[in-house]
């Protein structure tokens, strides 16, 4: 089947780009001597995630238990779930453990590792757990040298529960006043002497810790020395997409995630195409607007996935886009023409669909399944 | 059931709320004589649309082919698909009336009308069609007065096709100056004034066009005079959002939809809550954030729906949600307990979940389904 046979609006993967990206980051960690646990919360899909594992049964991070289910009824067996934890999914998160996977459950408080103890010493269960470390502001953990880390790890010891270690994320990667390869090997250095420097700490304290996990997209790429760290994370670098190409993580024709559509009208007045995927199929995510607003909420390829220059999806409504040139006029399309647009976040544009027509030039080669929920 | 028992994030859906905005503006505009054919692209699900209904085969609109087939395989006939058709559809929603269901279709522009007159001609079918009104500059749809609309017209009464009539709708009411019951008058006069006008010229050309269909939710909400409108379609007024609250449509405690979430941390340095709830739950959809972005991605409320004030959601990660307070510290909510999301954009919020679960206070009384895809 070709492409242009396909119905609109169609998540587009380009199989070629894919591997380029995800061989991209293998060689690079491969020659810094450092394992790579993939976060699957952007592909939610074991038909990619078969490309990104260091063997069948993982290892994997994922964002939700119903990714760790799909993943677990798909062969994954060592799956580390990296959102803290809420009280009242421990359960379910034991049914996948007693199953036989390696789940591990991610901490940030004193207040949640009792209540964990609490539910494991009733149940007479044994979790693996990870504490996450703040390092750099962004969103939750705690910081290295916050006194309750070593109290999590005393309550979790006390309970007989299997502290692994620590993970960190470096969210700002994103908000960098001045992003670059510089920039990022620079975060990527502070995320490592983050984590590091909490499993030195609760080492020092008697705990084992051998799990010292980082990872973001710009940080795994640009890092250049992960001594003491035993394995990183990255989601979106397999897609990758206008967030990563805007920051230089990656370039625009190394994006492989594509939303294919028609053009259904053209507006008269401002000559402005409309096109068949709106938010619904795109995400109302604009990646990051104050930085990249040019770019709207996407770029506009041909079908082929030549870049169309100076176009970019301006509006969206729900079942509309509307395609604007940054100068001048859109070039005159027909009615009924297909387009590709790139996304500006990946993982939200992915979210959008249940499957995956991946491509190879104009042939559509596979249907990939995507998980979905929680 | 109770809710406090439900995994999240869940989608709920105050019944009694949702009752109460479909009886308003059944009353407003049977009260104006005019039909109601409720736009389903909000709700997506055929337990809401019962209730909005004017009998169990419709009228409805939809958003999509998919919406379309959702609706048929459940008894809905009279089914007007209301964005623009793009060529490659024609086939699909062929099979669809051929099942017996009069599904109408939107075109605005004589190329779109050759296109559709060549495929019927081609598999000898007739299409019951609608010609787009573009009444404020909004989106898409001819003016009143372009020729074109008369060509258009005519290339499908020559093609022997069943011009129904005309649609518009005020997408503008979202971005009026001074929103408000004069203002949204005001729009539902002239977005009646461009439907109706189009109508008169193409019967003065010979045409019957007994449809004059217009609609958004505030124009229908505050439209006081509908003469020759034969049918007003609303979508977001079932559920309501903050956007509706926002420009004054509905009250904040009209909004019958909400993402019940749990809290799994504190940040220690802000005060700012962490919700199991981010952009994939909420969508990244902030409403009108150069208008309300006090409002962030939603309000709060506690898991009994009560508005906790100065609350919002004021950034998303892919999982997270961060909760802050507008002044001040944020109550101090441990870690486990649940709270309710008011969203910003209904129809992108209900669009994370696969299902509604329908409550009456704090009790669970229905699971109600939801169709995707295009």
């Amino acid at each position: 089947m070709r492409i242009k046979h396909l119905p609109t609006p169609a998540l587009l993967l380009d199989e070629v780009r894919l591997r380029r990206n995800i061989t991209r980051l293998d060689e690079h960690l491969h020659a810094l001597n450092v394992a790579l646990r993939p976060h699957c919360k952007t592909c939610k899909s074991m038909d990619v995630a078969r490309l990104c594992m260091a063997s069948p049964q993982g290892p994997i991070t994922v964002s939700s238990l119903a990714e760790a289910e799909y993943f677990a009824e798909r062969g994954v067996v060592d799956i580390c779930y990296a959102v803290g934890i809420a009280p009242a999914k421990l359960a379910r998160a034991m049914l996948l453990r007693e199953r036989g996977v390696r789940l591990s459950l991610l901490l940030d408080s004193a207040e949640n590792a009792r209540m964990l103890a609490a539910f494991a010493g009733e149940r007479g269960h044994t979790f693996d757990l990870l504490l996450e470390i703040d390092c750099d502001g962004h969103r939750s953990g705690l910081r290295p040298d916050d006194p309750e880390l070593l109290e999590c790890a005393a309550i979790l010891a006390g309970a007989g529960q299997n502290l692994l270690g620590v993970l960190t994320h470096a969210g700002s990667a994103y908000d960098l006043a001045k992003p670059g390869p510089e920039a990022f090997a620079a975060l990527a250095g502070q995320e490592r002497d983050a984590a590091v420097g909490a499993a030195r700490r609760l080492r020092a304290a008697g705990h084992r810790c051998p799990t010292v996990s980082v990872g973001s997209t710009p940080t795994a790429f640009f890092g250049r020395d992960f001594t003491g760290v035993s394995e990183v994370r990255a989601g979106v670098y397999m897609f990758q997409d206008m967030v990563m190409a805007g920051l230089g993580v990656c370039r625009v024709e190394d994006i492989a995630l594509s939303v294919l559509c028609t053009v259904i009208g053209r507006r008269k007045d401002s000559g402005h195409l409309v096109v068949d995927a709106g938010w619904m199929a795109l995400s109302r995510d604009a990646g990051l607007p104050d930085r990249f607003a040019r770019d709207g909420y996407g770029l506009v390829c041909d079908v082929d996935g030549r870049l169309l220059p100076g176009l970019r999806v301006a509006e969206t409504n729900q079942e509309h886009g509307v395609i604007a040139a940054r100068e001048g006029l859109c070039p005159s399309l027909p009615a009924g023409a297909q387009v590709r647009i790139l996304p500006a976040h990946a993982c939200a544009t992915a979210a959008a669909f249940d499957v995956y027509h991946v491509c190879r030039g104009d042939e559509v080669t596979g249907l990939w399944s995507r998980c979905r929920g929680w």
